[in-house]
């Protein structure tokens, strides 16, 4: 595998002989690494820094949950462990909520689905129930940087099936299906896609569904953005169809739905015999979800119909900034071309300067134009060459972003012209 | 190994080829087991259930910490994900508080220390960067439930040192150096001890250390309940010795120590060269701890003025909560005998009805005591035939709970004398 990751953490290399061998394979996700590089390099030169990096929503969690937090501290609950599996009120909200939100019928709450401390460990509950140790997953090139990471980690070999760039990043069900061996045990992605955007289909869930059939897969589907798809398209979930609901995992997230990125709570919805593995792993992992983002998921979803208008007013926001940043890039077609994203807040564009790899080129952006993107080699090999940028930041910074790019690209311009004469 | 577990949690089995051997080999752990089994309990028959089960403070989170979480929901920062290491801030209040309270000088922040969603993931961290399938690792028995699940769990073998019961549960170092092998990696322990509430000696430490740098080990060391040591004994942390920081990893929790269990909040303090590893395995379990959590433990530690204060009276109502349950352990000489604890709030009192095993003795006394207590076999071969119970519940509850098992068992010695006549 190619380059995975900018720089080691701390820069100080540790007898090899007492860490394990998966860890010395993984890599910190440049996603986060991009964060920490910036910190420092935020710390040492004072430099104010714009970022295209880490996908957070610009805005506060919504007044209404709020709210719900600030009663929730009066309640001596809020410092107590819960039920590790997570509050039996909540996962009665969130069948409810899946039953309207996507279909999905007579959901038993307390042993088809778990909360975890983010969708994050959601899929790595459902990783370590599934895989063992040299096992396969197919995972989609590109896809999610952490679920290449979570692959490595828990000792599975990841396989990647090539998207088609030039169709919108669109599935290719034939090369997902060229890479089934005897050691395939999931097929795992994210959609709404991080980092390309791009929405599956009706027609491509079918085809991933009919390879999960036909190979005895489990597949696990990382929905975080599900609520968020632009023109009119429609989110479709395997988990809604009842032919394969005994080998779907669906791993869902309020962080960014309700802008709660920082409270960690997420959760699983599966099959109750997958689920009691995945109990066993959260407990070893966890030992339960935070008490407080529980509740602010409680109170998010209490009230459906202040979670409408939060919802259709976040879709607004990111609209126009996707097309902001659309409208951006069209600016610089003789540095990026991209791929227009259906859902998700992320852009995935390829650049055109030859020679350098994403991480050269990342680094080179925030050191020199003060912008942190994330490199495309990040999200698997087919990434390489691209940048992603998440465009859930303020409008205005994602103007004063561009403006930089923009003037550190004249400036390359003419530097490489001197060069050449 | 013998039995881990009390039941499966649905009921239901899935077909195991979609399951990883590993997830198949481990329990829930029962401390957790028994809360959802009680609450079922509760559910279907409207009982109400003393609990000396998870180990939780009967009393809220300290207003001085409550405070500073409402003053965080002001901030925008609290609704995103902090670095994933941790808040810059909190990992420099916790490098002087870890040289204030254990005597560790000199800890980089940055590089040494960082934030996890509570000490539980600190060690599914530190193991999944130490171990690889197959290797060993030193557990002390009786020692954590927990523990031996993240062990077998991340692929690796339990070897369990039997600590000797008569003496106060001591650690015999002999026979922890019997189990080393050409695969052990590392020895894992909480001090004090849940569940014996032994408080390791320095000398025992030194022992345990001088058997880490012969044979090259990770000495694993969760200090969730340092502050909790009763009768003027001191706490001694393997991280204060120079001749080893390089080879330990102090897991540390805001949990017990300031009443916030349900924050999901702690911390591990090792070489940077380890940290390098934990934060990438750290990444790809949960991005990073909740960002209100990661505050309330600022808040907590920022003012030790009332941070002392507290911990005084805390140590005060658990002193006499020790003192209560030793009381009406002595009224049930003929059902318990135990060993005195010296720090945490667990006793791990052995009983004397034969010919029942600790899993059936625990539902026995859920069922017709209506009493939460843990089957001793949860924390190793050593640990059957003891009951653990917590006694960091109300003093009301300790009087109502024993009252209910005096009551249970003179119904059980009047059966047995009819079964006998």
């Amino acid at each position: 595998m190619k380059q995975r990751s900018a720089i080691a953490a701390s820069g100080h290399k540790f007898r090899t002989k007492n860490i394990s061998k998966r860890a010395q394979k993984i890599v910190i996700s440049p996603i986060k690494e991009m964060s920490i590089i910036a910190d420092n390099f935020q710390e040492e030169t004072g430099a104010d820094i714009v970022s295209f990096g880490q996908g957070i929503p610009y805005f506060d969690t919504p007044k209404y949950i709020k709210k719900g937090i600030r009663e929730a501290l009066k309640e001596i609950s809020t410092a107590k462990y819960t039920l590790e599996p997570g509050i039996t009120e909540l996962r009665k909200l969130l069948a409810k909520d899946l039953f309207l939100s996507k279909n999905i019928a007579n959901i038993h709450p307390k042993k088809e689905l778990m909360v975890a401390a983010g969708c994050q460990e959601a899929v790595a509950c459902a990783l370590l129930s599934i895989i063992d140790v040299s096992d396969e997953v197919l995972l989609f090139s590109p896809g999610f940087a952490s679920h290449i990471e979570q692959v490595i980690q828990f000792g599975g070999i990841p396989k990647f099936a090539p998207l088609i760039e030039k169709e919108g990043w669109r599935l290719d069900t034939d090369e997902l299906e060229k890479r089934v061996s005897k050691k395939t045990k999931a097929i795992l992605f994210s959609n709404p896609s991080n980092p390309t955007g791009a929405v599956l289909s009706k027609k491509e869930i079918e085809g991933l569904v009919r390879i999960a059939k036909k190979y005895d897969l489990i597949i696990i589907a990382d929905e975080t953005y599900d609520f968020l798809v632009y023109d009119g398209k429609k989110h479709f979930s395997p988990a809604s169809l009842k032919e394969v609901r005994d080998r779907v995992i669906l791993c869902g997230s309020f962080s960014k739905k309700y802008a709660l990125t920082g409270y960690r709570v997420g959760y699983a919805f599966a099959d109750s015999g997958i689920i009691d593995h995945m109990l066993k792993v959260h407990d070893a992992l966890t030992i339960c979800a935070p008490a407080i983002s529980q509740k602010a998921a409680i109170a998010a979803l209490c009230n459906q119909k202040q979670a409408k208008l939060w919802n259709k007013e976040y879709l607004k926001k990111m609209t126009e900034n996707r097309d902001l940043i659309l409208k951006e890039l069209n600016q610089l077609k003789d540095l990026f071309e991209y791929q227009k994203p259906e859902g998700a807040y992320y852009i995935l564009a390829r650049y055109k300067i030859p020679n350098i790899n994403s991480f050269e080129f990342a680094l080179n952006l925030l050191e020199e134009a003060k912008v942190i993107t994330i490199p495309g080699a990040a999200f698997g090999p087919t990434g390489e060459g691209h940048l992603r940028f998440s465009f859930a930041c303020e409008p205005t910074e994602i103007k004063e972003g561009f403006r930089r790019i923009k003037s550190w690209f004249k400036n390359f311009i003419r530097n490489s012209y001197i060069r050449r004469n």
